[in-house]
C-alpha cells in the first residue's frame, strides 16, 4: 500500500516565523513518516502578487529552504522543490483556466478575501485572480490527495476539485484524484501585538532566526491583557497572545491550564508566564538558529536539496501533464 | 544583418479554407524569403473556447499542418511548430499575467466583441480572458517583431506591447522587444453566402482540399446582387461575393475592372462572372488539393516537419524565458 500523497509549500516571500512553525511546519516533520510528502518553493505563486518586487522572491527561495532544513524536513523523505523550474505546473495552469470561469473565479471567497486584504482595487492583477487554478495545477501535478491548509483557504481545495471533475468528465476517465483540505486542529497563531495575523511585513513576527535578545524582546512586547495591570488582579485569558503560545508549544498542558485559571483568578503577573513562554522559545528557537546558522555556510548543499528534489518533481509533474494529455486526448508528438 | 522576426499561426479548429488563403497564407508565402517565419500550431490557443472537444483540436493540428505544407510553406525557411509542445509560452503566459490587469483584460476590444461572439455571457473561461497574455507569451517568446493580424486582432498587440514594456520597466532593460502588427491590404474574404466571415463551422467556406465539384457548387452557389435578375440588368459590385473572390484571386486587375464596370452597366451576367471564378479557384487550388493528399499519405513526414520544428523553436523559447528570468533577478537553478 502505498503512502498517501501531501503536497504543501510556502510563497518564498520571506523567512518563515514561529507562526508557521506552529501552524504547518511542526505538522510536516510528523507527515514524512506516513506520507510521501512534497514541499514547494513557491516562487511563481508568489509573483501573483509581487512582480514589482521580483529580487525579493528570488532572495527567499533559499531562506525559505533554510528554514525546511533548519526546523528537520528531511531531503531524503520529503522533497523539497521548485515551482517555477517545473513547467509542466504552468502547462497545466493554463490547461486548467479553460475548465473555469471567470465569474467562478471571482466569486472564490479566499480569492475575495485576500483582493480586499491586498487593497488591489479594480487593478487585480490577472494572476492573482487566477491563481486557484494554478493551486489546482500544483497539487493535481503531484495527484496529491492531502492537502493541509488554513481554514480560510478550505474554498481553494473545493475549486481544485471541481476542476478536477469536469476534467474527468471530459476526459471519461478519473485521470486526476479529488483532493482532501487538511485543517490543522490548532488556530492561526496571532502576531507578538495581538494581530490576527503574524507576519514579517507587519513586524509581529518571531523568526526561526531569531536571536537570543530578539526573543526575549519579543515576548517582554507580547500583547495581554492591557486591564490587567496589578498582579492581585483577575486577568483575561482569551485574546491574551502569551497564553496562545503557551497552548501553542508548552507541552504541559495541564499546568498550562492551572496558570489560565490562577491567572483568572487573579495573582499571576505577566512576568511570570511571560518568563515560562521566554524559556519554551528559547529551547524550541535555539536549535533550529543554530542548525540555520550552519547550513547558511553550506549554499551548495542547500541549492542541492533544491535541485534534486526539483528533479524529482519533474519526473512525477511531467507524468501527470502527459496522464492528463492522453486522457483528454489531446495532441502528443 | 539578421532577418525580422515573424510569428503568425492558425488556431487548430478545423482545416484552413482560400479566406485563410488570401489573408494569410499567400502572404508567408512572400514572407519565407525576407523574414525568419514562425508558424505556430496553436493548439493551446484552440483549447480556451474548445477544452469540451479536445479530440478536435488534436485532429485539426495535423490537417492544418498539411495546409501549410500543401500551399507551400517550405520547413527549411519557415519554422512550424506544436504550442503546446513549447512549455516556455506556459511559463510565460503566466509569469505576464502578473503584469496585465484583470480590468486591462475585459477592457480589451478583441476580447469583448470575441466574448460577445461567443456568447458565453457570464461563464467567459478563465483562459479565454486570458488570451491576450498567452499571445504576449507566443510573440516575445520568439522575440518576434512583425505579427501580421487581422485589423480587428490589432489591439492584441497593443496589449502585447504594454506588458513588454511593464516587464522592461521591472527588469530595467529592453531585454523583450515590442512588436509590430502588420495589417494585410487585403480584407477579409466573404463567406460564400456573402456574410462577413467566412467559417468550416459557418458552412460558407471553400477548404484547401476541396474537389473540382466542391469549387464549382460553391460558386454556382455564390452570392451575388439578389436585385440583378436579367443579364441586362444593372448590377451591384459592392458586397457582391463573386467580385470580392475576383478582386482577391484574379491576377488580371484590369479586366477585372473592366468586367465590374459592366456588371454595373448591365449586359454581364453572374454565370459569365462565375465560370471565369471557378477556372481561377480551380487553377488555384487544384495543384494545393493533390500536393495535400499526397502529404496525407506521408503522415510520418508531416509528423518529422511538426517534431523538428517544436525542436528549433523551443530552443529559441527556452533562451528567451531564460533570458527573462535573468533580466528580472527571478531565481535560476
Amino acid at each position: 500500500m502505498s503512502k498517501p500523497i501531501i503536497l504543501t509549500g510556502d510563497r518564498t516571500t520571506g523567512p518563515l516565523h514561529i507562526g508557521h512553525y506552529a501552524g504547518s511546519l511542526r505538522n510536516r516533520l510528523r507527515f514524512q513518516s506516513d506520507h510521501e510528502q512534497f514541499l514547494l518553493l513557491a516562487d511563481t505563486q508568489a509573483l501573483t502578487d509581487n512582480a514589482h518586487d521580483p529580487a525579493k522572491v528570488r532572495r527567499n527561495v533559499i531562506e525559505v529552504a533554510l528554514d525546511y532544513l533548519a526546523v528537520g524536513i528531511d531531503p531524503a523523505r520529503t522533497t523539497i522543490c521548485l515551482q517555477s523550474h517545473l513547467p509542466a505546473l504552468a502547462e497545466l495552469s493554463m490547461l486548467y483556466l479553460n475548465f473555469v470561469s471567470v465569474a467562478r473565479l471571482e466569486r472564490n471567497p479566499t480569492i475575495k478575501d485576500e483582493i480586499r486584504a491586498r487593497g488591489f482595487g479594480r487593478d487585480i492583477p490577472a494572476g492573482f485572480l487566477c491563481y486557484p487554478a494554478a493551486q489546482a495545477a500544483d497539487i493535481t501535478a503531484f495527484k496529491a490527495t492531502v492537502v493541509p491548509v488554513g481554514e480560510d483557504q478550505a474554498p481553494l481545495i473545493e475549486q481544485t476539485n471541481e476542476i478536477v471533475r469536469r476534467i474527468n468528465a471530459v476526459a471519461g476517465s478519473d485521470v486526476l484524484p479529488e483532493a482532501k483540505a487538511v485543517i490543522p486542529k490548532s488556530g492561526r497563531l496571532p502576531g507578538i501585538d495581538g494581530e490576527a495575523k503574524m507576519s514579517k511585513s507587519g513586524g509581529n513576527a518571531i523568526p526561526l532566526s531569531a536571536s537570543p535578545d530578539e526573543i526575549s524582546a519579543a515576548v517582554k512586547a507580547m500583547f495581554t491583557d492591557p486591564m490587567h495591570l496589578r498582579v492581585e488582579d483577575p486577568g483575561r485569558v482569551e485574546g491574551n497572545t502569551v497564553f496562545a503560545y503557551l497552548d501553542a508549544f508548552d507541552d504541559a498542558t495541564e499546568e498550562v491550564e492551572e496558570l489560565k485559571a490562577r491567572y483568572r483568578r487573579g495573582g499571576l503577573g505577566d512576568q511570570a508566564i511571560k518568563l515560562r513562554l521566554n524559556d519554551i522559545l528559547q529551547d524550541l528557537i535555539g536549535p533550529i538558529r543554530q542548525r540555520r546558522a550552519e547550513l547558511a555556510r553550506q549554499p551548495d548543499y542547500v541549492l542541492d536539496v533544491i535541485r534534486s528534489g526539483t528533479e524529482r518533481a519533474m519526473l512525477r509533474t511531467e507524468a501527470t501533464k502527459r496522464d492528463v494529455i492522453e486522457a483528454l486526448g489531446l495532441f502528443l508528438l
